[in-house]
């Protein structure tokens, strides 16, 4: 159910409960900023103490409010918490905005405490943000309820951790950003990330969404509404943390939270087509380049500058971010040649050779002549224009002048036009920010920038779990012949086996398949790495001897003998699901067998996922054209591996037992895909 | 033969020719900065318009100077530049700066003429910066005869392009650091970027080199003088520029120079201990960490903050960095409990969970107990700290006195602390960077830093090139049969052959050598790709067939029938050399087979190298482990792949004939190496 938050966002009056006079106390903060809003709205001042403050009168309690107040700020000691909150759900409130901290970061009591405190909350028809949290704002709504005014502008930050807020908002200012809305989250005792994220899709002046979210909770509820958003035009940009197992720990420490791995997070962003992004800079520099106009049809860039090394140094760094910077058609060369001295190269990068200042508003003209070329998809201006009237001060007027020139050319042409300067804080780079030119202070980001506005473009569907409908699966019983024989019910076809507890029993085998075969120990989990598994057996005396010196090293018990698959004829993948504590079934498909550990070559999705979806996971890998013909190898039978990996989404989603689950490795060859190996942890 | 640098960087008297008044040329800034130096100095303004410029009398020629000009400065037209040379040498100058343009970067007869000018300069004795440079400056000698007065400090820069020397600059100065001298290298006439190393490493105001370099000219001096550099502790970090086929064009169209590969560059680098970096703003961070006092012993890092998402966020941007956030010791733990709040995590990454304002020590005693502590090599500071001062003046004497207490206990202990703060232009930063503690706006920055200065403590030995000491090779006849014979004879075993012209020659070889065999076209550079190659041939009929087959497709030639491999006994190396215009020759050896190009999993080193380098170089592969026993693997024979490495380059060095030279693959078993396949460019 999608919550309502108005009276969150645009509450008609708001009480504060624990306003202080003392101008270094939250309680201070949270007055003054209410009252910055006392225009719009009734605002009340709540003190046990009584008296006035900031000019106000101050309530001693809800209960003495002259008037219902909607939204409750409460930030008073946790031992008083749960009765505030009890007084103003009593006084009508239908969002509270819980500050207060001690409670669930703290202690199992605490936990207690926020659980009751939610319950009563949507029990009377009401939501709460917090605890511990930083609380809410509303640019538009002139609500401030946190702890300093941010800058109006169109992104709406939702945080579970203050200063991640603080730290991206400090750089998006200078990126000429500013906020519609921040939330932080706190505890997410009853408000979770995933509850902003329509409401937010629906607002007007929000025009990107960023997150920072250790503990997703429903993790598939917020893939849901992240996909929405993404669907209705609004970005989503997560920053996640707690990937690292020492992190997972602290995130957990500080916010009592169950952290998702790395490999969810991805799942999850790829069912969702949620942008990614590991450090604030990154959230920001992401921010800038979706909130441009540019949308590139894909990943050709044309660079200019005045002075060679910058263009060599954008175009190394644009071929490192997996862009092209393909030579110009003869026709453009001309046209820039006309443009440009005798001395500029017309090549790409293009290189105007040391004569930008000879007729600055050669910006403009070379850049809107690279926009409406069809030689490439992108522009990259980079360098030192913005410069020359910080160094020059005569050249000023000219220089904004082929800024303006410049930004007309990008949205007439409708181009794709992301700028580097050196002079990030300059007027001309502010001008062209406001005309929605995204602009870096470094090279990389700019080229990270045209790579993400290239892979938007790029037909890169998400990968959206599909509905299950299948009843629930009972898990298998523990051991390594029971998972392969469950998978194999489960629509995935293995080598050929027999289970067999003799030496006879395994020779008659043996003669049963044909040589060469394996012979393999059923109860370890990591067989390989604990000399459990004899690969090549080329005859009966050959499994013999091995028999005798397994069962001796291991003790007595049920071996496996299998046909051996001839591996040199096909590619090993590895396939596997995990269970995450809040995205559920994660289904990962990787190069197999001993590489996969090395080269960590993986893709992973959120499961089940169909057949379709499957095989463009496959087709997602690295490694993908070792499967795909690559060099005069044959094709491989992709479409068995898509089944295969389909099946395990499928069986690991209906089968909530299972935590852990690897087909490693899956051969597959020309005429199917074959498991050699399984193995299953349950609950 | 190092060149003596004193006349241009100590002259006793400087010459301006093409000294103005006119401030916006080039004459005028020159005339300025030179005068700058008139108290260490005679200074002598040459125009032939005479008169006087700046208050100073102007001389119409060099001829009329009073006294000679140890360094003279020309800024004249390209028409005029040969004569003035010739006056300057005429009147005794022992350096010139060349700014004038037009010259080699433009054409043929500005190639000419610099050539001549060169030529004359050496003939006098003397040197010469340019043509086509933007100057030279010496802070320590008051030398400034560039466009701009740099902040004195620890940095020399020599660059090839003045916008990103300019770049670099301003991003140093933001980081608190300066420079001691600036070379801006121009054409390269005569003075190329290795000449200027062992002067600079024996500079003692100099205390880190940063070069960006796009033609290194004798890239085997280059390298020969930046490792005499590293070795006397003077860390050198290259940004180098035309990596990808465009920006190379690039590149050699704007100074009509001769561009390294991506791969040439990455040897070159690790013969030296050169520290690469791909943009001006990873040049000043690798610079203030490497002037940094902190030299980890380890990848152990113990993070702390107050407020557990940029901890989190710092954890995880560690993680993937390469380095370790372990968990602290009891001991540790119990002593950090004494230190801060109840509230506040002692587990690693620490977080004061918002007790930092309550006692501002806390940042530095904290500090003090982790730079002590034997759990951790380093310590990184992320988040808030530094701001305090900003939001609430108040605490602005206590915050700068815990940023002095911090960087004392960084010295006290000589432990490794490097500082993440979203107010990385505050005072608190300021103090922190001038006691040598390296302070980061973007915590990825910080966690490069840590990783850099701990690659650096780490055992990463350079991987030198050996003396050649062979007499050079003549190259083979071309062809497939030729080139196999060639490598044989140098010392690579190959799989055993037989070349043939006739079905019956082809039959006789496959039971002369045993089945299975492969058959192969002698001629083809590329034969997998273009089916020249059949492997497996299991009988004599399956022979025939492939014979009749490939002669029919191909047309009649010599094939080559051999004995296959058991290739899943090992593991498929690919081997290879390449002679770059600049470094000579380069080794490489990767994953091969048809791993090789859609992993890059390569390693490289100028050519030749022994066997323990070339050893070293496989063991510096990700797939090492699957040569090293990985996952119950067998061990296989390192020793003998490193003796086929060293032999392929040892070849590649002493056959300048060899442009390219692939075995590909080289299968690696337990008992050996074996080439399975090779092909030989020539020039």
């Amino acid at each position: 159910m999608i919550p309502d938050l108005r009276p969150l966002f645009a509450p008609r009056s708001v009480a504060v409960v624990g306003a202080s006079a003392d101008p270094s106390k939250w309680g201070n903060v949270l007055a003054r900023g209410a009252l910055r809003g006392v225009r719009r709205r009734d605002v009340f001042l709540v003190n046990r103490a009584g008296g006035e403050i900031l000019g106000q009168r101050v309530f001693r309690s809800l209960a003495d409010l002259p008037d219902t107040p909607e939204l409750a700020v409460i930030t008073v000691p946790a031992a008083a918490f749960g009765g505030v909150v009890d007084e103003a759900l009593a006084a009508g409130a239908k969002a509270i905005v819980a500050i207060s901290s001690g409670l669930g970061e703290h202690d199992e009591e605490g936990r207690r405490i926020e659980r009751e405190a939610a319950a009563q909350v949507r029990a009377a028809g009401a939501r709460m943000l917090g605890p511990n949290c930083l609380g809410v704002s509303d640019a538009g709504e002139e609500l401030d309820l946190s702890w300093s005014a941010l800058p109006p502008g169109p992104i709406a930050f939702v945080s579970q951790s203050g200063n991640i807020a603080l730290e991206s908002a400090r750089l998006a200012v200078r990126a000429g950003l500013g906020f519609s809305r921040f939330v932080s989250l706190g505890n997410q005792a009853d408000l979770v990330a995933g509850d902003f994220l329509d409401d937010l899709a629906a607002h007007e002046p929000t025009r990107a969404i960023a997150l920072y979210v250790e503990d997703f909770r429903d993790g598939r509820a917020f893939v849901a509404a992240a996909a929405r958003a993404t669907a209705a035009g609004t970005p989503v940009i997560l920053l996640s943390g707690g990937i690292t197992a020492a992190t997972a720990a602290a995130a957990a420490s500080h916010t009592a939270a169950l952290v998702s791995d790395a490999r969810a997070i991805r799942a999850a962003c790829g069912a969702a087509e949620i942008i990614h992004v590991t450090t604030p800079r990154q959230l920001v520099d992401a921010a800038q380049a979706l909130l441009s106009r540019g949308r590139p049809r894909g990943r050709r860039v044309a660079v200019y500058t005045d002075g060679g090394g910058s263009g060599v140094v954008a175009g190394d760094v644009l071929a490192a971010a997996g862009l092209e910077v393909p030579p110009l058609s003869d026709v453009t060369a001309a046209a820039l040649r006309e443009q440009l001295p005798d001395t500029a190269s017309v090549a790409n990068p293009v290189d105007f050779a040391g004569g930008g200042e000879q007729r600055l508003m050669s910006y403009a003209d070379v850049g809107r002549l690279l926009l409406e070329s069809d030689d490439v998809d992108a522009v990259l201006l980079t360098g030192y224009f913005g410069g020359y009237a910080v160094d020059l001060p005569a050249l000023a007027e000219e220089e904004l002048a082929a800024a303006g020139a410049l930004a007309s050319a990008a949205a007439e042409t409708s181009g794709t036009l992301v700028v580097h300067m050196s002079y990030a804080e300059s007027p001309v780079a502010a001008l062209l920010r406001r005309a929605g030119v995204p602009v870096y202070d470094d090279v990389a980001s700019a080229a990270a920038a045209l790579s993400l506005l290239a892979r938007q473009a790029e037909s890169s569907e998400p990968l959206p779990p599909a509905e299950l409908g299948l009843p629930p699966l009972a898990p298998p019983a523990p051991g390594y012949r029971e998972a392969r024989g469950f998978l194999a019910e489960a629509g995935i076809p293995f080598a050929e086996a027999r289970t067999v507890t003799t030496r006879d029993e395994a020779l008659t085998a043996g003669s049963a398949l044909g040589y060469p075969v394996a012979l393999k120990a059923g109860e370890l989990l990591h067989k390989s790495d604990t000399g459990g598994v004899v690969l090549g057996l080329e005859d009966a005396d050959a499994l013999a001897a091995a028999f005798d010196e397994l069962s001796a090293r291991l003790g007595p018990q049920a071996l496996s003998v299998e046909r051996m698959a001839r591996v040199e004829d096909g590619v090993e993948l590895i396939v596997g699901a995990k269970r995450d504590p809040r995205f559920g079934a994660v289904i990962l498909v990787g190069l197999g067998g001993v590489y996969a550990e090395i080269l960590d070559d993986v893709a992973v999705a959120l499961a089940p996922i169909d057949e379709s979806t499957a095989e463009r996971l496959i087709r997602s890998l690295r490694a993908a054209p070792l499967l795909d013909g690559a060099r005069g190898r044959p094709q491989l039978d992709i479409a068995a591996a898509g089944r295969a990996v389909a099946a395990v989404s499928r069986t690991a989603a209906a089968c909530p037992a299972i935590v852990e689950l690897d087909i490693n490795p899956l051969l597959v060859t020309q005429h199917g895909a074959l498991g050699l190996d399984a193995r299953i942890l349950l609950s």
